[in-house]
């Protein structure tokens, strides 16, 4: 297969494990026989300093022209003071997906073997836990009119769904769960937002279209509970984009793996894979970042163009080197600690 | 003193765990020489049967004449698969929040030594937890306009925050922090919503009125994965509706105490306490229900009116029974389990 990647590289410690995801990727690929053409362009606090804006249009051209988009992760501390700066590295995300149409961001969570004690949790809470949210990327309070009033002393948020939202985005969730233990959650506050009503309406309204699939609603204040309770108890999950910010990022820190945690965004056309972690500013250039979950978010993307055995075989060799202890400092634990070359460098030579 | 407390014992378990705390209350009150009188009233899916509303005219009488109100718990199975029945009992709470202007939620997140084993959490990741949120409770998008467009295929909320709204929340906070470790947390969502915005630049602007409380910002994203990973690094935290009610659920089981966990509604005239937990209907009647957390909501309100030794001769019963293991089921761990009433019979002997 010939490819074109997008490769946004980003801020901070962006640049260092995009590095080791690009070396992976083409270990694989010329394992397979492909053939990738990568194709770096800005945004975030890099793109600012360059061009003046997060996602500059040319940025935007690379990634819609491209086969899919490998991202690093973006944020300077320059700008975290001050949420309403004029000009902001997440704003460029936010045009990003809109301008992609990324509506459906793909984060799972699960466990490795290895990495259970790191959780906060105990080890019987959170044994076996695999799930995936699926979290509304385009729309809600958002993407809704926002503004002031009564000389900036009232302020306004709207929150706005479409049935056809739901729809494309609850699909996806119920395609998911066909290929896993078919159990979808519906994430949402029904009991009070009308909003959510359009979500379960629709979603219960699919239901007939997938009757293997055991479908569950829930309040998102009951799942932030059960996830810190019992997150082994769920599945494929779907929500919003307010609820699935909050959710996802609560269960990122559940299963121990945070720093190993891929996610992918999905479009009608182009589709984009990054580490859930973000941009880790005190890292940079240090040699130091954990190159894994992008790394894992690259494998994510093969399989996506229906290379399963390369994804699975990205995936070998990360357990592998996590066996091994082949890993960076924050795994470490009292052991050897690697720099994020060294890991990727050996993931090479073991895939 | 004497005192009128509107009594709203509401669903399921809510009449026995009410039925407790008010003879502890009593109890307290005469060890102290007061006098209270109860004036009970309808709320809940018991008011929708008997007067066809959650919260009737007749309720809000009562509430609005007393000097605080003592509440249960609401909701019934019936009205949980269809969350947009005409009437339910949810928009009673909603209603009785924003007549009676109980606009600060205060709900604490602490831990009992004794049950800390129960937390999901591991032993040293929650030790010395003991946080409060003030959640706003009569603002943002429950409150905002909502509907539909589009012939139903189009749903939108609207969430809306005045300068006043957050001032006053915000004061609470300030004033709160005050007389703990002067440690304060605004949590929002600056870098995305408008409303959040206002909030944190009207916080930001009240700083100087107490420059002796450290006041730090936060997404709520991330909150959401520090209260899982380091509860004890908050103390307390301001923030609107939404937010509130998804985090203070998920604070509420970290501590491993869920089940004895007060809050309070404070208005500008009458105050209301109430348990965190629900109503639990299967365990209606069964005289299983846990009334510890009533009544530490009861001690609560004693502090509220300033009587502080009273408030705190009920938490040290509590504390006692707790060591003393005369515990509901809930918390029996294997050993002997006390009905609700024994465990309040053993606390008016206690106080
Ligand atoms: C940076 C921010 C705008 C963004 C979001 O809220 O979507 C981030 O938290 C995320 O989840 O990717
Ligand atoms: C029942 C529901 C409307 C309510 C809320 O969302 O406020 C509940 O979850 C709460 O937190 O008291």
């Amino acid at each position: 297969m010939k490819l074109n990647i997008a490769l946004l590289a980003g801020d901070g410690i962006g640049p260092e494990v995009i590095n080791e995801a690009v070396k992976v990727s083409d270990a694989i690929a010329q394992k397979f026989g492909h053939e990738i053409t990568w194709k770096p362009a800005l945004t975030g606090a890099a793109a600012i300093d360059a061009v003046g804006e997060p996602y500059p249009d040319a940025t935007h051209e690379v990634c819609k022209n491209a086969d899919a988009v490998l991202f690093g992760a973006i944020g300077h501390p320059k700008y975290d003071n001050d949420p309403s700066a004029p000009v902001r590295p997440e704003q460029g995300l936010l045009k990003m997906r809109k301008a992609l149409g990324l509506f459906a961001n793909v984060r799972p969570t699960f466990t490795f073997p290895s990495l259970l004690d790191k959780s906060p949790l105990k080890r019987e809470r959170i044994e076996g836990t695999d799930l995936v949210f699926l979290r509304e990327l385009t729309g809600g309070i958002y993407f809704g009119e926002k503004g002031r009033r009564d000389n900036g002393d009232t302020a306004f948020d709207n929150c706005v769904y479409t049935r056809a939202e739901v729809q494309r985005l609850a699909k996806k969730g119920f395609e998911l769960a066909m290929t896993r233990s078919k159990k979808l959650c519906c994430v949402d506050k029904a009991n009070v937002l009308e909003t959510s009503r359009l979500w379960r309406e629709t979603v219960q309204a699919m239901e007939k279209d997938y009757p293997e699939v055991e479908v569950s609603y829930e309040f998102v204040d009951a799942v932030a509970m059960r996830l810190v309770q019992w997150p082994n108890s769920y599945d494929v999950l779907i929500t919003e984009n307010l609820f699935g910010d909050i959710l996802t990022d609560e269960a990122s820190v559940i299963s121990g793996s945070m720093g190993l945690m891929p996610s992918a965004s999905m479009g009608a056309e182009v589709s984009l894979f990054e580490p859930i972690h973000g941009s880790y500013p005190q890292a940079t250039g240090l040699n130091i970042a954990n190159p894994m979950a992008t790394i894992l978010s690259a494998a994510m993307m093969f399989e996506n163009f229906g290379l399963m055995e390369e994804g699975k075989a990205m995936r070998d060799a990360v357990n592998k080197a996590l066996e091994a202890g082949v890993v960076t400092e924050d795994l470490a634990n009292g052991g050897k600690a690697y720099g994020t070359k060294e890991v990727g460098d050996w993931l090479v030579a073991n895939v």
